[in-house]
């Protein structure tokens, strides 16, 4: 059979001529596509495997871009970019310069809403049916499409019982393959396994209750039996849900058995399925694990112990607590703000509670993080792994707002580890006895000590330290950019002239550390892998008019701007955090 | 009958000891000791009347504060604060230095958690019971007590979701008036009035959907029906969820008949019911009728314009274009996030959309601002009433932390009018036009000009204004604290030397201006109803830095410190912004 009929297809109007009967090879076409690119250029796989004939079914039954089409997550949007004028620059998704990984309003009008963070569909797609209600644009639908573990976070039950009182023309699209990035959990999934093993919908139910009209549960790789009930709901008016089974990662054997490692599964064998192996024996260790190995040796001397992670054990490496006690470590679902409050309940009966949740995520519990723990001065540890820039996720993933989000809270400690072993020493130090909560801060991937797992040592609260002394700039870097720092510095001839300062604490800072440093360097350099509104360097600057020092004082961070997708070195070198960027502008005070 | 009850209760215990057929005697005794108090003294009325029989009952039945007893959001709790250790100090309430309005921790044992935000109640419980289970405290009873309007806000449903996946001894009770603070609204409160009105459980209902034992409806001021049902539940394991019926406002007639008036109505005639009438006509208007004034105005003249609160219609004054405009305006309910994400799907289509939300709950919805509406640069209006200090409702409440966790967002206008008038324009400006989501930050209360609705005039975005010319130091205000200052230049005789700007934007920042200040002034003085960490002088010392200026800048906000509850007058003294500490501040630096 020839592969003519995905070429053929540049926008949905071409894919609308494609006969139903040979949908199904337009299917089997975007699916070998899909997995040929990402095999080799790596990105989300599992998600858009799952949704290839729903994606071709959508496009073919509703008149997009003028029916509006959200992708909830976006994840699983690939079939769908490549469907919509993206077939030919698929393979630059996630690069600098390139495609998106998540759907982006800036890049197609197929794009109805940009998304990234989970949950945001429905109340988004809802927007859009009102507004098409004030306006007239009577005939137009609107779809939101959410999985199962996505739909259980709070604000797209906000959505729905929003939505569930209005009569607009919203069709939410439940993806129920009982999986997010790990395996989905909650009451509400039980729930939906309940309804699909009936294999009908049970009187009354959830859905109903809040007035969507229900439909399903259907097959989703079906693509007949699609089209014929998205063809019905199209005449149905109201609010209305309708649930199909998928299966994530469907059509590549491994992806399908293996749902978690082919989620994002890196580059792999195309024709086998098999991952490239790399050899990663005598790598430094992964930020993310240096915390899941250490919260389980601590948790082995400390019963008081547990963990908290909302829907990534894999990511976060809670995965090693909740293997090794599975009853101090909790999954909790895409649900951050429970995340938070839940710590808050368990720090209150003397529990030491380790929540860790991606920096970007954490703020979805802004609030529970001010009202719940600091205003109580309750001591919960978060870890906020995935802080500063993350890469090829992109604008909607970069942990870059938590330095000058979390500065304004009283109460709250704010540490950003300079590398691995700091991180592990603090893990250790704050489960003694903490007075406040803190949240601690470090980056996506590796670090550069491969040497790390040594005995512990405690770090004072509040200490900074010297990494180099000099005497006419002060260099100040919180977290890993001390490497960056370092490498700068290393790079300059008159580093003697240089000094460089760990800071560690964004918050309390080492005002004594900090009232030497004022006293000996003319100038300062501030360096954070963070905005610089109200970031670090801002609390320097803040110090500074304290203080009445007059010193001159740089700041080097992320400036006002989103950053997008691309390398994180690629990504540093444009926001001015990369060693020859950061040389360069100590160059120009020297 | 003698008011002898009442006075024997110190404690639960002391409860305990009453026979069950004298409670209701008490509940009438407890009823008329808030009706009293209240009427004086101010304060939430409304919901503590309904939870009379409900607070008795449950001190009763259970073992307070061994078992765990937390009251959502918490006006509530004026009761359960008299009969556990508060009642001869209630007449202290939300005054500076007495008890707080709401339950809290540090106050009494029985305070198990502290509320004001809602719906947090179930996380926290759950964190609670979930202790006992790993510290073997296993016949511990954890209850929320959770109104029908918290209920459906998405972290109360995250909540649920967990919690019906474990075994904890936790019990939900759904107090079900069919209100907040307005009306409550959505498909969930339409779901539970059918329940009630077939006044039986549905088959399969949505709670026992998520894995809870449902009982219930039953009528909550019914004393032994309370009693017996609790004793009932005490004996049951597992998460269950107890639905009773209450009346808001019971035993009051016009609190029953006008609910929404006496949930907070201020100064009462405790025999009659009747409002203190206060004459209001010449005074200032608050701001919030400025916003639900203006935006009837505006509204009449454009028809994209929409208008959005979660649940503070009568709150934010939203409810005059309600009325006005019925398809227009939205009431979405205790749904922070899905406001925000709903705004932004509206505003995708062209709608100019008002999104009015308290400031210290915008950060429920934090990361909404960030990643659907400033990342898509959408042009969303942010009207954030109750910003800086709030006063009585203390320190759950307090707008204080806007200024920080907003100017770190890119895209994002930030501005804060120093009066009625200046709001009312800035309203009218921005819906002509608007390039960025823009976030108009003002105070709870009234402001200071009777005659505020002239006719529009534009403010050029980013552009501040010279309140009074100076020579030697530059007071640079925002928002209302402009009246302070230009009290405090008053009082002050060499008031010739001293300049006042009022920067009206915080972000961008009038860089002009600013530099024209630098230059002219060695002193600069910033004044912020606002953290300082971070905040709107953080900014003058991050410009300061990036031009390299000298000038000595000295920094007036709030300090690293949650402030308590008390008038606002006594908040801003404590703080340093009233008229005569900001009046020092500028003596000491001539």
């Amino acid at each position: 059979m020839s592969k003519s009929l995905l070429n053929s297809v540049q926008f949905p109007a071409d894919l609308r001529k494609i006969r139903q009967q040979d949908l199904p090879q337009l299917a089997a076409e975007l699916r070998e596509f899909i997995i040929n690119i990402v095999a080799t250029k790596e990105g989300h796989l599992g998600a858009s495997l799952g949704v290839v004939e729903l994606t071709i079914a959508l496009h073919y039954v509703f008149n997009t871009p003028d029916d509006i089409l959200v992708w909830d997550v976006g994840h699983q949007a690939y079939g769908h970019k490549i469907l919509t004028g993206r077939r030919d620059n698929f393979h630059t998704n996630r690069q600098m310069g390139g495609i998106c990984g998540f759907p982006k309003r800036d890049e197609s009008e197929y794009d109805a809403f940009g998304t990234g963070h989970s949950s945001t569909a429905i109340s988004a797609t809802l927007g859009m049916a009102i507004a098409s209600q004030l306006t007239a644009a009577a005939g137009r639908q609107h779809i939101a499409v959410v999985g199962d573990a996505s739909i259980a976070s709070g604000m797209a039950f906000e959505a729905l019982n929003h939505a569930g009182v209005t009569n607009t023309n919203l069709l939410v699209i439940l993806n129920d393959n009982a999986i997010g990035i790990d395996p989905s959990v909650g009451s509400l999934k039980d729930y939906l396994t309940r309804v699909t093993l009936d294999n009908a919908p049970e009187t009354d139910n959830i859905f109903e209750a809040l007035n969507f009209k229900y439909s399903g549960p259907i097959d989703g790789h079906d693509i007949d039996v699609l089209i014929s009930e998205l063809k019905k709901l199209q005449q149905v008016d109201g609010p209305k849900l309708l649930h199909i089974i998928t299966k994530k990662g469907k059509g590549l054997r491994q992806a399908e058995e293996d749902q978690v490692k082919y989620h994002a599964p890196g580059k792999f064998d195309a024709e086998t399925g098999n991952l490239v192996k790399k050899e990663t024996a005598h790598l430094p260790p992964k930020y993310q694990d240096v915390f899941g190995k250490t919260i389980v040796e601590l948790a082995a001397q400390n019963e008081k112990i547990v963990g908290i992670t909302p829907a990534m054990p894999t990511g976060s490496s809670l995965k090693y607590m909740m293997d090794a006690y599975p009853d101090r470590a909790f999954d909790v679902g895409i649900a951050e703000q429970h995340a938070v409050t839940f710590a808050a309940g368990l720090a209150t009966q003397g529990m030491v509670v380790y929540c860790n949740i991606y920096s970007t995520f954490l703020q979805r519990a802004y609030d529970q993080l001010i009202h719940d723990v600091c205003l109580q001065n309750l001591p919960v540890i978060f870890c906020l792994d995935r802080a500063g820039i993350v890469g090829e996720d992109g604008a909607t993933h970069h942990g870059i707002f938590d330095l000058a989000y979390l500065r304004c809270i009283p109460n709250l400690i704010i540490a950003a580890p300079s590398n691995e072993i700091e991180l592990r020493n603090l893990l250790y130090t704050v489960q003694k006895k903490l007075e406040h909560p803190i949240a601690i801060r470090y980056p996506r991937g590796r670090g550069q000590i491969v040497d790390w797992e040594k005995s512990f040592s405690e770090i004072k609260i509040g200490e900074g330290r010297k990494l180099k002394s000099g005497s006419e700039i002060a260099v100040l870097s919180v977290g890993n950019m001390a490497y960056n720092v370092t490498e700068a510095i290393n790079a300059i001839s008159e580093k003697k002239l240089l000094g460089h300062y760990d800071l560690r604490f964004v918050k309390p800072l080492d005002h004594d550390l900090l009232h030497q440093v004022f006293r000996q360097y003319n100038k300062i350099v501030t360096v954070e892998d963070g905005v610089v509104k109200g970031g670090f360097g801002g609390a320097i600057a803040e110090f500074a008019s304290e203080n009445n020092y007059k010193n001159l004082i740089k700041i080097i961070g992320i400036g006002d701007y989103f950053p997008e997708h691309g390398s994180v070195e690629q990504l540093q070198e444009q926001a001015g955090l990369s060693p020859e960027k950061i040389r360069e502008v100590i160059i120009s005070l020297l």
